[in-house]
This record gives structure tokens, C-alpha cells and sequence, in this order.
């Protein structure tokens, strides 16, 4: 009992932080009592000797200062509501029903890695799908991690297999142009732990550009409620989620279906109707429950606030290189893909006059298509790179 | 003036048919005229020595007997408006605004092949698409073809290569169980010409089992506009299309535009985002231009009166094969798929005896999976047949 008062005197941090180690996350009957008592009176209750909770026994062993050493090991901070650093956007759990028997904001969450989880969520994109996709739902995964993250939109997802190691890997190879929270795994174990065991490196990464997230305290092993409760989290904290790949049954369908009940966008992207993988994505934009992407301009679209119309009726504008003539094509194609190339090397290239290739070259620098570089060389942009990519 | 003279004698019928040889299909200032003065006023007009019509010289040099040799050389009937076996859905073009500058009810259409084209129009399905279409297109051409065509919906396409062969294929493929008009290949030239000349075996292949429609005249050849006026046919023709994969730029584009014109359903097949082919079926999914169609149980539940709803929240049922008992499982297996198979030999495969074998043969017989011939042996059904395909 000396623990239980100890912990109410140093407050609602304290008590959230015994309260998350002792009860299961999302734990539809708990977060009822919390939303009705508050923490401190339902830890309270916990702790008294004729406690009926399932949780009672939990309580009456939780070790108070084995805990923080615990926490304070893995480096991870403990949020609680109100915090700067909280995601708002779970706010929104808050007597929602129950979804396969979890629901309710969480008691707390440990956060490791330097972003600021407050500035992520609301803006990030949720990033969900098969752990044995193919090599078509990786190889999208990771183009839109990158996009989302280059342009400033945070990946969040878990740290399974398959889509969610593409979207992490995707958003991380953005670099620095992501920024400090270019990707956040929400895990459904402690921020300590790695599963699967194979994404050690993928962890540590991740750690390195962006934020791991758990409901559960440090050491804690996930389980299939665990993972359920996960996914409302990764729902609820981003403002849009988006499923690549998953098959008839997924776990992917659980976060999409929270994605609904929190009343963010769920996106999909379509893929064969011949490939399992693609069954539940085909199937949410068949009957209506998401919107097609193609690409991270499609998101954006759906995003914005004008939504969906800037698109419907726009038409593909040409492409900037089918718009050059001769000449500019030509300076154009005897460009390296890759570093620069100095204007006399350019000329013998391009089998034209200096005087015409520079100004060839000052031509397609207005359009945006090459740039001089520090040393007065030549390379192409990166607009030039991804209208050829897109294309 | 004497062929003139003679025509108009021979009522609206000849008059159409000399129109139809010397007009451009769709153009919109013949089906306006025709639509306010009649053609034998129009046919008048053009033939007058002081006509300023465009069509002038030819219709002054419109050859009557000629011109129904060419008809009778290929064998076609030449239908008009009112005619039993007038497809009635095209009357829905009377008074369209032009879309590529073709508009209007055809004057008049050729027909070869045994079917009735008024049983086609309307219960068809419009199959549209690349003729650069891949193989994953191809295969769900040819399932989506054989699957309409098998539960008695007549494919409507075009005769290029790609998807417009594999639809019609697919259809063939269905065998008696399609009826006589399994498919109907529109022609943007004349009923006796093969465009492109590798499809002279797909052409013929057709003509057995469906029909070949055109509404130029024997003898004549593809353009450009004429491609534009055979695809609003194909889609007032059909109750719906259906895209199953188009580059951004394609034909098949211009055909769901008239479907949409005619106010018929626009299905499209989704793809991979990284198949250039797949990019116009997957916008106009994207852009609600168009609904998701995985299979031909999409496509009907769409087409049915009560619409998506039968299978919104509608689970998949398990296919009669899962629901079988061992017993049941290992006769299935040993029956032929194609022709029927004695009691004997069929005990003999299945290695149960013939007490048991018979009485699972009745067993299947009820749940609809083989049925008994009319010598005594046992063959798959249709039912069984389609539904291990569609697994």
C-alpha cells in the first residue's frame, strides 16, 4: 500500500504511468471507469484489498521504481494527455465503441526517438497492409513512404514484415528532407523490444530519423489483442490511413476499420484483381470505404482541403520534356543520369555548338529541368528525374 | 436521277441504305437534318443537281444495284431504326451533343451472323480497352469475357488486337452454353472486311458464334472518325461498359465517355499504379467515373436492380467445393473435366466402391456440381466448372 500512496502523491503522470503497467491496453472496461472515475480514483480502487478487478493482482505487485528504471533504460519518455507531445488525434477514441474488443484513449504511451510525436501526429499518414505482400505492394509502399515523407508527411505504421517495413524503409530513404519525424512504428510490445526479431536494424533506424510509439510499458511482449489495440492507435493518431496490400483476412482491415470510426480518409491503392494481396484494397474501393490513390499526389489531393475536386477534371498536363524542341531535347538526352557534366564534354555529347548548348542549357534551367551546379557544371533536377519517373 | 427516283420508290428502307452508303456514320449534320426533315427529304436534297451538301458528288454517283451486290456478296442483312432487330439502345444517341465530332442514331447497320442483334442490345456488356494491353490484362479480358458470355450476357467489342480479342475470346470460349450470340464485334469499316488482317480467324470464330456489326457499307475501310462513330455504337449498344485496361491516352477513353453520355454504367478493372496500362481504368475509378469490377459477380451485382447493395457487408460464400466431405471430394476429383465418364471406370479413379461411389454421385448431382447424361455416365457441370475457375 506504501507504494500506492507514494505514487498518488507525486500525481496523475505517476498514477497513469502505474496504471498503463497493470491493466491491457484498450481494455474497453477500463478505459470506461478511467473516462468516468479518472485514473487516480480507478488505481486507487485497484490497489484496495477487496478489489474485484482482474487487474487487482497486477496492481498489488507493481514495483514503482523498477518500472521507471525500466522505462529510463530504454531511453523512452512517458506521455500522458494534455502533454505538448501528445497526439491529439486520439482524443477521438474516447467512448467510441469497441472494435474486436479494444477501444478507449490510451492510459499513456512511451515514446523513444527525438522527434516530437505531437508534431507528427494529425499530419502524419497511416501506413497499413500485408506482411506477405508482394513484390508489387513493397515496391509501392516504399515509393509512397518516400513521397509522404520527402514532402514533409510522416509515415506512421507498426513494424511487421512486408508494408510496414517498405513504408518505414521508404520514408527513411527521404533523408533529410523528411525532417526529425520522418516515420514513426507503433508497437504492440514495450519501445524496448524488436518483433520481429529481424528488424533490429529497421528499429534502429527508425529510432534515428523518426519516433517509436507503444501503449505498453517496456519489456512487455505483444500478443493478438496487443496487436488490435495497436491498430486503433496508428488509426487515431493520423489524420488519413492508407492500405497498400492485404489479403481476404488481414489485420490491415482492423486498422481501416478504426480509420472509419475516428472519421479519417481511408485510402487504398488498387492492385490485379488476380493478385490475394489486393483483395481487400480492391474490395474497400469497390464498395466505397476507400479512395483510390496511385501516388503521393493523389493523397494529397484527398488531403487538401479543396479535396478530391482538384483533380476530377484535370487533366494530365504534358510532361515538360515533350514540350522542348529539338535542340533542348537533344542537351537534354546527353545528360548523365546521375552527377554533373561540364559544358564543353556536354557539346561533343549532344553534337552541337558550344554557343547553342548553352543557351540550350540556360533554356532548360528556366524550365526547371537542369541546374548549374557550385562548380559551374550541369546536372539534371529532380524534377526532371520524376516526371521520367512518373511516366 | 432514275436510281434516285427508283429508291425513293422503294421506300425508307432503300432510302436509308443509299444514305448509309454515302454519308460519314455519325455526322453530326446528317443526323441532324435526318432527324428533322426525314431521310427520303434528306436523300432528295443531296441528289438535287443544285445540292451544296459535301455528299453531293457521291450520292450523284451512288450505284443502287452495285451496292446490294456487295451486301448480298457478304451476306449481310441491312437493318434500320424500327426494325425487330434493331438494337433500341442506340436510339438514346438521337439528339447527343457530338463527343470527337460524331454523334447521332445510325442510319442504318449491316449485320452478318445467325444471332438476333435485338437479343444482344441491352443485355450486352461493352468490353473496351488497349490494343497494347499486357498479359495480365488479357487473362482478365478472356475470364471476364468467358464469365458473361457463360452466364448468357453477350460480349460487345470492337476487333482490335489486345483487349477487344481477348473479350471476344473469352466469350468463345464459353462454348453452347453462351447461346447464339456469345459476342458482337462492331466494326468501324464494312461487315466483310478484317481489320487488322490477323484477325481473320477471330472474325470468322465470331461470325459462327455471334454477330458482326458495322454501320459503314461493305467494302469500305477504317479511318480515324469512323473508329470515333463505332465506339458510341458499342457503348449505346451495351447496358454497360466495362474498361479493362487503357494507357492515359486510348480509344477505350472516347467509349466510356459515350457511355457516360448515354447515361449506361462505366465499370472499370483496377491494375497495378505501376502499369501504364492500368493508369486510365484506375483514374476513372479514382475520379468515381467509374465503379471497381473484380469478377463477373461485380459486374452483376451492379447490373442488378437492387444494384451494390446485394454485396456490400456481403461475405463471400464458400464455394460448393469446400463444403464437400472427404467421399464426395475424391469422386469430384476423379471426374473427367471435359465429357462424361461411366460408373465403372469412374469407381475404378475414384478408388471407393461402387455402392459409395454412386451414392456420392447422387450427392453431387443435387448440390448441382455433376449431372447424369443422357447414356447413363456423369459429367462436371457448368456450375462446378465455373467455380473452381473463379478460385
Amino acid at each position: 500500500m506504501e507504494a500506492s500512496d507514494d505514487l498518488l502523491d507525486k500525481g496523475e503522470r505517476a498514477t497513469r504511468f502505474a496504471l498503463a503497467h497493470v491493466v491491457e491496453p484498450g481494455d474497453p472496461d477500463i478505459s470506461d471507469v478511467v473516462d468516468t472515475y479518472g485514473v487516480q480514483e480507478v488505481w486507487q480502487q485497484l490497489r484496495s484489498p477487496d478489489s474485484t478487478s482482474r487487474w487487482a493482482r497486477r496492481a498489488a505487485v507493481f514495483d514503482l521504481a523498477a518500472a521507471i528504471g525500466r522505462t529510463r533504460a530504454c531511453g523512452a519518455r512517458f506521455l500522458i494527455p494534455g502533454d505538448d507531445e501528445w497526439p491529439r488525434g486520439l482524443d477521438v477514441l474516447a467512448g467510441c465503441e469497441p472494435v474486436q474488443e479494444r477501444t478507449g484513449v490510451p492510459i499513456g504511451l512511451w515514446v523513444r526517438g527525438e522527434g516530437d510525436l505531437g508534431q507528427v501526429a494529425g499530419r502524419g499518414v497511416a501506413m497499413v497492409g500485408s506482411r506477405a505482400s508482394t513484390s508489387y505492394g513493397e515496391h509501392v509502399a516504399l515509393q509512397l513512404g518516400h513521397d509522404l515523407a520527402a514532402s514533409g508527411t510522416p509515415v506512421v505504421s507498426g513494424a511487421a514484415y512486408g508494408i510496414d517495413a517498405a513504408s518505414h524503409r521508404g520514408a527513411l530513404s527521404a533523408g533529410a528532407s523528411a525532417g526529425p519525424q520522418a516515420t514513426v512504428a507503433v508497437l504492440a510490445c514495450g519501445v524496448d523490444q524488436v518483433y520481429p526479431a529481424a528488424h533490429t536494424g529497421l528499429l534502429a533506424a527508425v529510432l534515428e530519423r523518426g519516433l517509436v510509439v507503444a501503449e505498453l510499458p517496456p519489456g512487455e511482449h505483444p500478443t493478438r489483442l496487443r496487436f488490435l489495440a495497436r491498430n486503433r492507435l496508428i488509426a487515431a493518431m493520423s489524420q488519413a490511413t492508407l492500405i497498400v496490400e492485404a489479403a481476404y483476412r488481414s489485420g490491415a482491415r482492423n486498422t481501416v476499420t478504426w480509420a472509419a470510426v475516428c472519421q479519417r480518409p481511408v485510402m487504398a491503392v488498387p492492385g490485379p484483381v488476380t493478385s490475394a494481396q489486393s483483395v481487400t484494397p480492391n474490395r474497400l474501393i469497390r464498395d466505397h470505404e476507400a479512395e483510390l490513390v496511385s501516388s503521393v499526389e493523389d493523397v494529397r489531393a484527398l488531403l487538401a482541403p479543396m479535396g478530391r475536386d482538384m483533380l476530377v477534371g484535370h487533366e494530365e498536363p504534358p510532361a515538360p520534356v515533350d514540350l522542348l524542341d529539338r535542340d533542348e531535347k537533344a542537351v537534354l538526352e546527353a545528360m548523365p543520369a546521375r552527377g554533373s557534366i561540364g559544358l564543353d564534354e556536354l557539346t561533343l555529347r549532344a553534337a552541337l555548338p558550344v554557343s547553342r548548348c548553352a543557351a540550350e542549357l540556360e533554356s532548360l534551367g528556366g524550365k526547371g529541368l537542369v541546374a548549374e551546379t557550385l562548380t559551374g557544371e550541369w546536372a539534371l533536377t529532380h524534377r526532371h528525374g520524376t516526371r521520367r519517373r512518373a511516366r
